[in-house]
């Protein structure tokens, strides 16, 4: 099991960076958002405040580079640059999925390594939740934040994924009532994550009430894993599971919308993730009530290479937040989440049809 | 009379799989129907149940291969295929126009051919409605019917296709009085079908009045048959006809739209047809209100190959479906239904003008 | 002065033949009208009756070719084909400008030769309204309606075509007054018509006011005069004029809107015209309010041949008109305008914004 | 420091005129505008009078020069020519930074040509306002004022260009503090005026209370200075301020929307700048509330060449305004910013977001 886990994992990485996985009609809504640039921003860049608690954590920035992988030598040199990048930069970090190191011990290493690396930055665990009905509980999920010495667990939600994976697992039955028994025995904040269809309100609703601490909703538009299994499989001339990943590309809930979903349901910090490409979209996601950003493709290219390389593509976002937060005359995240935007386009309309409040986000601080 | 209606079926068949005659501007409106990713279905995809009854018969998932072709000996070899294929998944099966084979004895077996490879299977029998005004009446109907030991007869209602063609039969006086008339003496349901422009509100209510147990919507977006008549009439040099071929190419209402007008309008099960070509826009007609699925575009290539080929088609759309079920955590097809799903764009607009219910697909089922 | 304007005139059919005048940008927003198809017309489409009866006269079908040309030999022959044409339909025309024939006896019968050719049809002579402040007045009116023993006056209102021409009269001060005074000693009804940019509600009310029998809207979204005024300059290698004409191309408010904000304000008949280029174009017109609908464009290269080939043109418009009207069940022309039509797109927008009635038009007949 | 700035404004001068700087995806908004034209004008268009009296100064018509260039013998030329344009054509001019001149006597008559060249045309000054909080003062803004004898003094308010320079200033602590000190100590009326990104409702009103008199708004959609560090920056391979250059390409507020933010929420004049391209754009902006409009993009070209050039392109531009003002029968600048527009698109739904009153201008003057 570990090595067909490993093998496909493998494969995805190499996908990644050599494909287009990207969304081809679905984008993130985040086109939609717009900021009302401040003339006077009455504020000074050099003293403008990224950081933010969140978990208890404090986090130089609000970003996290998300779940890429692990497993493999190549993943040990690719978590070993991230983590020590993210350490550097006070930032986060999501290994990716520890299942293959879960059941066989010796690739351990290929995620361990992230926490010799990176001694203090926030590092997240991670588990499968549809694992949770067959077989996985208790005991893997703190053998996975054990690995890395975690600061927090990230519980994956990838129904779309399972769903187009030939040999994927399709049961979902209990998974929720299993997460809010894991919840309760970890000493870690347990975060739900989905990995690229979003979440919805009646799921975050739910997720809050069985006790996770954090929503990471991984909405759509960004790197779709449909497309992934879709080049996976065309190698195999499986025209049947290629279809499956033609037709369901694009499926899932635009981030934009899924962070506005979620933050007007909820009262748990909310990571935002899925397509986000820039520190501009970082300030959209955090200006619609995002806690934190996360993100993968932006740094996959440079995480092969060198920490400087990682460094320079992480500083560049931040730089690109901090500077959108200068135009906007923000001074600390939390100002930031309080200042006005407008939400135009579909991403409005289905907020409205959904009944969200969109005018409120036009209007506050207007005085 | 019927030699020349077999050829002209010919044609139909011939320039359907040559030529492309579908919408070029007019869309079926599905790209405009969102639904709302479940990161956590809480199903198991296995479990999921696709049967339905409907016509007090039950089928095993709500899909109808929709009529194509018969009056010829290559007709009735699709026809074979089709059926035998339906057969063994326990789906149903339109015939294409009968009127030949109800003239000329001697084409039934064109026809008859279906009931023998598909002896369980639901099988519809058709006559056109405009026919009832010219000379039809409850003896074609039954001959029809008996032709294949049918489980229901559709009539179709296809006035655009008439008026485009030179030899259409453009007189409707009375059609629906005709339609009441039948109705009451037949002893399997009647299913008023479009074919390819759309029912509306008001037709549906009155063909409800008049005692049809079904409405096969067809809207526009998928095949045209005016763009059949530009090709039909293109060799001949007609440009008189043919200009009326390009000018109603896409005339009709779209599928998502027809679907919504007669599903909030009357209580009898609706078949949503009219450029379905995935297992995702199957799941949005059924999520919309219809209670069936049939589509005819996607198998033509493989009806005209093999049984194997064309189960292929059908199981991979079924798998659709049932993925997009899965996504929403949706175990039957009446959960299905009950699903919210957002509208957008120019279906949203036309459905509110027309002050139809557009919100409350959005928020049902929100708790 | 006559020999210029019959130069300008010549110029003007030329580059209408030969160079793109079509509006760019500008669409008459018909593609916004959308019609809902009846399943069921219930009607016989040979029994559709297209006639109308407008200005106590009756056409056949509700269709005027409009002002094209005259003053030189050529208009001659293509007024004669046209005449001749309407005469044998039924049908209506208005000639071109009859400036050059008013100041110039000799041309008169480059105009006269239409009544000779069309004995009862309906014919709309013309005279510019600008002209009536800057020296034309009852006698000329009058000479320009014994010219072709006309039914009707159409009192040209074109304010763009002047502005954007060196030569052009821009003093339009006092010329409602003028109509007032003309429309009160006539003894045909005078049309008041705009020649390409449309007309609004504001002057629609002032021109019922002032006694004028009739509005023709003549909205953008086809033959552009400005397009037309580019290109004659740019021969002449002036740059101004050239940008003027270019800069104004799309200008005016597009027909749909047009015929929508007139008839809503307004109970004097309306013709609609602008960019009218189909049957089924000329039936949203209809069911928008207009009365009667008038093109040019669509002739133009028929009219230059033969009357079998302008016969074969506007039979062709009327048949798709009379499809149309099959297609929604609608056996008249007052049958057609009570058929329900959805609005979206600017055009729904643009209408609502000014307080117009929009849901009206979707929501009529349903019941 | 004035040798760097002033190689700088070089720069931007040259990049301006070779490369596309234009806004990418942003649009000034413009396009969204729609006048409804009057068939009926009922005015003499060589009687409408554009002159305007704003800041006690007279306009023969509502056009400005905006701030292009200084500091260097090509501008000298440059402003030399606009300088003797505006002064014959009776309209104002903004000349480029000054701050190099505040700082080098030597280059103070590469402004002070346009006051000799326009003894009596409206010029205007300008400081940087960040400037004020970087030892900036009085003193420098009466030099300024001096050095062109100006009739007004604007503030530049440039927070995204500082923000994509890597040599910029960040710091906009106090800079609204600062400009009402400098307000109350001058002569002459102090304009806010931004560079690109548009001035909000908010930065308005806070902007008036400081006491200053009119308000610049330089909106979106037109020459993007953050395109211009991207070319700059290009040049000298700095990856990282190019991608910020690129990112921040098409920030801002869009040109029609700063000035209903602005205009419906202070009473003091406004000019309207950003991607105005034509008359026609200019009268949109007028009828929107502006006073005055702004423009450079349009005259760069000819403003490096003669006299007689740009005066052709500034007479063309008032032309346009003119005819646009004739077709909507507006006899004055008063009158057509009474006129009706009608806002749809993009525009109407952020200015509906933000609660700004869009009906409102497609209704007024409907009787």
């Amino acid at each position: 099991m570990a090595t067909e886990t490993r093998k496909r994992k493998a494969d995805h990485i190499r996908i990644s960076s050599n494909q287009n996985v990207q969304a081809r009609k679905a984008t993130t809504g985040l086109e939609d958002i717009h900021f009302i640039h401040k003339a006077l921003p009455e504020i000074d860049k050099q003293k403008i405040n990224l950081s933010t608690t969140i978990f208890s954590h404090k986090f130089v920035a609000p970003l996290i580079v998300g779940a890429i992988t692990g497993g493999t030598s190549e993943a040990t040199k690719i978590n070993a640059i991230i983590a020590e990048t993210v350490e550097e930069l006070g930032l986060g970090m999501g290994v990716g999925s520890q299942r293959a190191a879960i059941e066989d011990k010796k690739l351990e290493k290929t995620f361990s390594i992230t926490r010799k690396k990176a001694p203090t930055a926030f590092l997240i665990a991670n588990i499968g939740g549809v694992q949770l009905v067959h077989g996985y509980g208790l005991k893997e999920a703190k053998k996975a934040i054990e690995m890395i010495e975690a600061d927090a667990l990230a519980i994956h939600l990838n129904p779309l994924q399972e769903a187009v994976q030939r040999e994927g697992q399709k049961n979902f039955e209990g998974v929720l009532e299993k997460i809010g028994a894991i919840v309760k025995e970890l000493d870690v904040p347990v975060i739900a994550k989905e990995t690229g269809a979003g979440i919805a309100a009646e799921e975050a609703k739910k997720l809050e009430a069985a006790g996770v601490k954090g929503i990471d909703v991984s909405g759509a538009g960004g790197t779709s894993f449909a497309a992934v299994e879709y080049y996976r499989v065309k190698r195999k001339a499986n025209s049947f599971q290629r279809r499956l990943g033609d037709v369901f590309w694009d499926w899932g809930i635009p981030t934009a919308i899924s962070i506005v979903e979620v933050s007007q349901t909820v009262t748990v910090p909310i990571i935002a993730s899925g397509g986000i490409r820039s520190g501009v979209e970082m300030a959209k996601a955090l200006a619609l009530g995002a806690s934190l950003t996360s993100l993968s493709q932006p740094v996959l290219h440079a995480a092969n290479k060198s920490v400087e390389e990682t460094k320079n593509v992480l500083s560049l976002l931040i730089e690109e937040l901090k500077t959108s937060m200068f135009l906007v005359g923000a001074d600390s995240v939390q100002a930031l989440q309080a200042t006005p935007v407008v939400l135009t386009g579909k991403t409005a309309k289905w907020l409205k049809m959904r009944k969200f409040d969109v005018e409120g986000y036009a209007r506050r601080k207007r005085s």
